[in-house]
């Protein structure tokens, strides 16, 4: 096992990832830009060194300063949390080179899934449905009208690099997917240097629903259930949860043997997600897979016992799998509310400060992963996600219920929040009757919001 | 189901209440002291009442202030806590004949419970093993003596009434014994009101083991398992487990048919926890039953998963329990460490004051049920605890380890806390190898302090 690794990160993901080595007996060395400086959680690392200022690009995306700072903190190994460099390959074989390892799947594991036609090829080959769709890339305006033809309007057109929503348009007839190839490809050219899309039948009202995945170096391809994500904003997760409601049994299990299916073909060792949409008859189809730990974890983590980014770790550093397919039992329903320093009467602009007060929720089945405290001042310069609240309780019913008297608990005063915003949609007839699909925040509860 | 209830206690386990209320549509009645006035838990109440001054006495036990919140209020229930109130059947019958239903046990069922004396007796009849003693109280020396002499020295001199150790004492020889006598019966008449003591063999090196019980109206016992609680200070309780670490699995099963015995003998109803002492040769003995929530109740909820305050509340309501014995399954270990404002290098005098800036652990499987946070001061009158620390992971290794570092990112500046003594135990080889028995603490750790 490691002696002592780096996190090349910042927030609750660093913090998480501190409190998992802290237990493994293994010590951290921490980066941070200048907005980070004096942060409460760098004073749990063992060490921390200054890469840069606030901007992600001049520090935490900085791979020189972060790889100064393993070889000065004699590290070995890197966590890379998610976001930043938690998906970039180059940063993943520069670590290879350095010999130093990277807490993740291989660069070229990496490379073969985030390509995400690439993937969409190996997902065929390991018989994985996918979103009928463009064979590959789609080079012109002809093809697109072709392929459209062919699967039927509406039709989506995807970035191959990136997510986010990025690159993404719905086009529902000949002449609006004309324009909107021309956008999404500027757009997706701008925002990941890379300008190649593809095409797939739009499903209506789809959910989203994702398998946990955990391999080892020595074969082992263990799932770890679904979490259901349908909760969305603009393509941004707001809520998740797992188990998925109404999702049958048979369709869950034929969905996570899916997942093992796909990344025993891919090769992939380390923690990953296969992410699937679902249509109204509970038929799925493979998205892509986020080749990282996911900020959504802690649900997986609720009902099934395992520590992920434990797991992770003691992967990376050769371990066998601690436990088989058969040992996951997973146990009552868990759920996640982002809560973000964001105003959402105001479109959800971020609301960066100070927290001149903080009461944070606890009890039975609560789980509170945030940096944040009394005193703390949020930054401007990344994501704007303070802390999330996980329950877990036997039903979805009391998960619910905890998960509101939880939210009506925190009170973070001095900047805004979204909590009051988690709470509506929690109280929403369809939530309750688990029947959100991915459009149904902004279709139902932000209609008319075009802020 | 109570559509409004009223909490008769304070702090950590009134927000406890509040927690289970809120998840269950209850809505919630606090009274609080003076000292009281502006916590941060009574804004989470629907509504709170000024019981008056700040000593105990003069408004937590201030039986007519509470019935008075409770009829102004409008509460079909009290909920005691622990404490205070909470095994007082005089208070419990007041609420019956004010038509209040007192959470807890019959006024019955607690009498004839909380004499030790007369629940020793219900033990025998039970055949719940009892350790060898006095067959009632002991009226002078001379049967002093003589119930020694049967039942062999070393003996033990014990209060009726009463516990936390006063109107206890430990005699080795026939001498010895008539001056204990005497100071037992001054110390416990000065207590508790009533003289009355009892003779028992004392058992060298024993755990303190106990099991927590939860029974209805509709005649089901039905038990959750052990805790052990030997890490014990002048017989006050610091650190509190589940499973009890080396406790044969025939043995422990054993304990908790004898404790579902002897609540179905005495007809008990509501939570209740039975206490035993277990020798070094496995052997368990009855000692008293808790009529009452016990503050260490959250270490049962995390094995089992049970929320034993909404089960106290659904059963006062004439529920019937919503689970069977077989549905109890443990999983895991639980520890729990009581967190409190004491100064353990000055032989743990109070540390009543502002808490000036707190950090709160969190993450997979910690739990920390407190009132406190930042800016809020620990009044100097009721006892010392500040919070509970629990934590749940699959191994005790393992949940040691997560103690550690849950203690270490604790962090309450203002005043001293408990929390650099619990690292100690939690580190000693004694401890992980699960070897404690009661007088570890002050035999072992504090061997010199005399403070």
């Amino acid at each position: 096992m490691y002696k002592r690794i780096l996190i090349a990160n910042r927030g609750e993901i660093a913090l998480r990832i501190i409190r998992a080595c802290k237990e493994l007996g293994i010590e951290t060395v921490c980066v941070y830009s200048t907005a980070d400086r004096g942060a409460q959680y760098l004073d749990l690392a063992d060490e921390a060194y200054c890469i840069g200022p606030p901007k992600g690009m001049q520090s935490y995306l900085k791979i020189d300063q972060i790889i100064s700072a393993a070889e000065v903190g004699n590290v070995e190994a890197i966590h890379p949390g998610y976001g930043f460099l938690a998906e970039n390959s180059h940063f993943n074989e520069v670590c290879r080179s350095c010999k130093i390892d990277f807490i993740g799947p291989t660069p070229e594991a990496m490379d073969s899934l985030g390509d995400k036609n690439r993937a969409r090829d190996m997902a065929r080959a390991a018989k994985v449905p996918v979103v009928p769709g463009s064979a590959g890339l789609i080079e012109d305006e002809e093809e697109a009208v072709r392929t459209a033809r062919e699967i039927g309007f509406p039709v989506l057109i995807k970035a191959t690099a990136g997510g986010g929503g990025k690159g993404m348009r719905v086009a529902g007839n000949e002449l609006a997917l004309k324009t909107a190839l021309q956008q999404a490809k500027a757009e997706a050219q701008a925002a990941f240097g890379n300008g190649g899309v593809y095409l797939e039948k739009f499903i209506e009202r789809p959910r989203h629903v994702e398998v946990q995945m955990i391999a080892d170096h020595h074969g082992n391809v263990v799932h770890l259930y679904e979490r259901e994500c349908s909760t969305q904003r603009r393509h941004q997760k707001l809520i998740e949860e797992s188990p998925a409601p109404r999702l049958p049994a048979e369709r869950r299990e034929a969905m996570c043997q899916a997942a093992v299916r796909l990344l025993k073909q891919a090769g992939y060792t380390n923690a990953g997600t296969v992410e699937f949409i679902v249509d109204q008859e509970n038929n799925f189809y493979f998205i892509e897979v986020n080749a990282r730990i996911q900020v959504e974890h802690p649900v997986t983590e609720m009902v099934t016992g395992v520590d992920l980014i434990k797991t992770q770790i003691m992967v990376a550093a050769g371990e066998k799998l601690p436990f088989t397919q058969e040992d996951i039992k997973p146990r009552g329903a868990a759920i996640e509310c982002r809560i973000n320093a964001e105003n959402p009467d105001k479109g959800f602009q971020p609301c960066p400060g100070l927290i001149k007060q903080m009461y944070i929720p606890g009890g039975l089945g609560v789980r509170f992963d945030s940096h944040a405290h009394a005193g703390y001042s949020v930054p401007p310069y990344y994501d704007s996600m303070i802390g999330k609240l996980i329950v877990h309780k036997p039903t979805r019913e009391e998960a619910i219920a905890c998960m509101i008297r939880a939210l009506d608990e925190l009170r973070v005063e001095g900047i805004k929040t979204t909590a009051p915003f988690h709470k509506k949609v929690l109280s929403h007839a369809v939530f309750v009757d688990g029947m959100v699909d991915t459009g149904f925040v902004e279709r139902v509860l932000l209609a008319g919001d075009h802020s």
